[in-house]
């Protein structure tokens, strides 16, 4: 497609990362590990955030801002939570740049050192609950809802655009409970919101469950996270929402009286998803010929091309076509009318594939003449002639159609590569030639969870919510084991 | 009103203080200078995000996201640049913690020490244009127009809420041109953007203008301003955008081939609004009651409190009310219905003043009886019963109503307090007992200028837009001047 765009089945690694570019999603910056989201990457992610921002509103949260910083000793408060972040934290040292004396340029001043060391947050559980000791007294201040979006840094030494980045944007929602309960059962709403996103919004099909220990968030009595599945068998942790018990409520002394006047900690969650989104989508659905995108988080839904030889014919055409943009919305589907006459429309038609455009529509002198339109839906690649009297009406239904296909299409994919195993052979057979999640009893020890991850680079991605009940014998040790498991080599 | 707040009379400073607190807009943070931004401020926050990037994006302008982390070298390229920011600089110079090995607890890994230090953005011309050589190669890739939403550091020693912070959260627009007047043009319809911003949804009043060459901006070549007027008579710089040549483009060797094939450097701006609007709008509208704030940023416009003995009444006032709540929502009217048992009448009252809720309906027995409202306006504090028939369109002219009339309010107090003066005792005088601005002439050097500054405190504000054009005489020197200048002193 004159796209030079590698292909998934040559180098799905390589597909991935050209395809994040040439998109004009994202690039890699001067700053190790940092990427720049370019406009229309920005103009998904905002899509994304619109989304998400309206859901946890409709749930109760409410948006605030914490400190970008960290003091170090806040860190170090929650044991297992500073040995989870400890390894990768930038830290600020001082606040001051000078002219060197020898006049060799600008350094750090070395007289503006920090009495104590601030380290940018790679999440923010221990500011936030350094905060709400101060705003958590009664029952009555309970239970707090409370989310923010905001830019997080975690000193990854390989890194990926979107997937794995030093800086990624998130949401990180952090919430304050009177009971173990309501804590346990916040923390599974945000699961189940996160997963409506996933699936209604962004038609990436997820699986809901819980971590193992090991796998848990550093902190967390237990770890709820969707999973989805890429393309090649990988797969990514999509989203997770923690249940943290009263341990930062301890280590930040966040107590409250009870409706009987007596003390007690309080109960926490913290959950987020991140630009990681971003991967996910783009790994999900896109094809060889660029991104697929889902009609609800598409920037433009709708390009129209205008084939034209003269100004005269441009003119004919965008009559027909002002109006139609206008109507369309008013409906309030975004449109682009490319009247450039900089490009050939061979090489817009190229461009709008490569952008995941959901829906575009060609118009001729023929098509004039013939009162139609030549529409082309991205996710099929599929062209139809469609009298313009009925143009809106099939775009209406395209955009329906095309985010429900998309999500069919990876539901498929999945439903495929979910394969049960009841022996440690055939588990390495399925990992090795077929990928995607596989199925199979564990003895629910680390020792086997690390060996199996040693071995063969898979691990348990979640115990899922629906798992069943049953008899059967870890694949490695033999073992009693009384549920399935999902391992699978994951992003 | 049983809210203990200061009265702007006694100390004007300190009503700021405890009312932005009080009013939970925000409070200070464990780290040093750096605030929390509390779900009531951020909500406002969020209204002034959503109104301003609506205008960005009308005017042509996409978001994209560029890293924090600035690399040393970057600051240093432009000469004036780095004058102005090293002084205030948090710089990460390691990327890693560890356990002591003395057992003493968590220290900085001096083994994980930068090639190179990063300093976090203070603001991002610098990442942003080294990123901009590797989009522009054309005129054809010319305009260039974007914005980002970001958390920046400035290393302030002394800091208030809103007014200066460590960090604060902004918008920064940095667009690249193929002219020098497509620049400036871009320069002034920002500055005009602003304006519209200040004056139609915050109700704030402003003057357009440029700063004098000292006041410019690091780097820039000319700087837009809008400057607000506080109660207090000081002046508050809302907003700026600078028209910064080819400055950057040189420094990080930006070029473009013209239509004529030839190469150019590129022209740039750059222009920002920050959380110090908060703080603006803090003090231009509220009163010793509490917030005032104008209905198109106040995230409740409408809260109804029922005065009620027992259940019985409580459900005969929410039948009338829980309709009305539902067909104002359906006008985008943003209502709250404060049902809680939990406080008093006269408790939710002070409560929703001191927030600045525009309207407060009450509701209780008589006014059942009588298909009546007690409505209430923030601004002025008028009461009136309305009856429960025309309520709606009531509040919809209430909603336009306080929006005009504290706008009007605060050009009133404005247009009183911007005095001429054609001597220095004069000026001085003024300063001293009224406040304000004060339009001068001025010698047009940066000796008297800094002179003025010294021994008043008072700053040049502006050039105003709109000055005119007549011989005087400098206040200070008796050196010929052309145009009289907008002094004041300033936050
Ligand atoms: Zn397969
Ligand atoms: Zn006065």
């Amino acid at each position: 497609m004159g796209k030079n765009l590698t292909k998934r089945s040559e180098d799905y690694s390589k597909w991935y990362n050209e395809l994040v570019v040439k998109a004009d999603l994202a690039e890699n910056s001067g700053v190790r590990g940092c990427m720049v989201i370019k406009p229309y990457g920005f103009a998904i992610w905002e899509k994304m955030q619109a989304g998400l921002d309206k859901m946890f509103k409709e749930t109760g949260h409410e948006n605030a801002y914490f400190p970008l910083f960290i003091p170090k000793s806040y860190l170090s408060k929650e044991a297992s939570h500073v040995e989870g972040f400890a390894k990768e934290c930038a830290v600020v040292t001082h606040y001051r740049l000078k002219n060197a004396e020898d006049g060799s340029g600008i350094i750090v001043d070395p007289e503006a050192k920090l009495e104590e060391e601030l380290v940018v947050r790679p999440t923010s559980e221990t500011i936030i609950w350094d905060t709400y000791r101060k705003w958590i007294q009664s029952y009555r201040d309970l239970p707090l809802l409370i989310n923010q979006w905001a830019n997080v840094v975690r000193w990854e030494m390989r890194t990926r655009l979107f997937l794995r980045t030093a800086e990624f944007l998130w949401q990180e929602g952090h919430t304050a409970h009177a009971t173990e309960k309501e804590a346990i059962d916040e923390a599974e709403l945000m699961m189940n919101v996160y997963a409506d996103f996933a699936e209604n919004h962004m038609a990436v099909p997820v699986i809901k469950g819980t971590k193992t220990a090991s796998e848990r968030f550093a902190g967390a009595l237990d770890t709820y996270c969707i999973e989805a599945l890429m393309q090649d068998g990988k797969a990514l942790q999509a989203g997770t929402s923690h249940f943290l018990g009263q341990n930062f409520a301890k280590a930040f002394d966040v107590k409250f009286a009870n409706k009987e006047g007596k003390q007690d900690y309080v109960w926490a969650t913290s959950w987020g998803v991140s630009t990681r989104l971003m991967g996910a989508l783009v790994m999900t659905h896109s094809d060889d010929n660029g991104l697929v995108l889902p009609p609800k988080l598409a920037p433009i839904q709708v390009v129209i091309v205008p084939i034209y030889k003269g100004m005269e014919q441009l003119d004919a055409i965008s009559e027909k076509v002002n109006p139609l943009v206008k109507q369309l919305r008013a409906k309030g589907i975004s449109v682009k009318f490319d009247n450039r006459d900089t490009h050939k429309p061979g090489f817009k038609f190229n461009e709008y594939e490569l952008k995941g455009v959901p829906i575009r529509l060609a118009i001729g002198q023929r098509d004039i003449e013939n009162g139609t339109y030549e529409v082309a839906r991205r996710d099929t690649l599929q062209k139809e002639s469609i009298s313009a009297d009925a143009i809106i009406e099939k775009i209406e239904f395209l955009l329906e159609d095309i985010q429900a296909n998309i999500y069919k299409k990876a539901l498929d994919f999945r439903s495929e590569h979910i394969t049960q195993v009841d022996s440690y052979a055939e588990f390495k057979e399925v990992l090795e030639n077929k990928g995607g999640f596989i199925s199979a009893h564990w003895d629910g020890t680390e020792a086997t969870e690390e060996r199996i991850k040693n071995e063969t680079k898979a691990t348990i991605r979640c115990i899922p919510m629906d798992v069943k009940i049953e008899n059967g014998a870890c694949m490695v040790t033999g073992r009693p084991s009384d549920k399935r498991v999902l391992f699978a080599k994951a992003y």
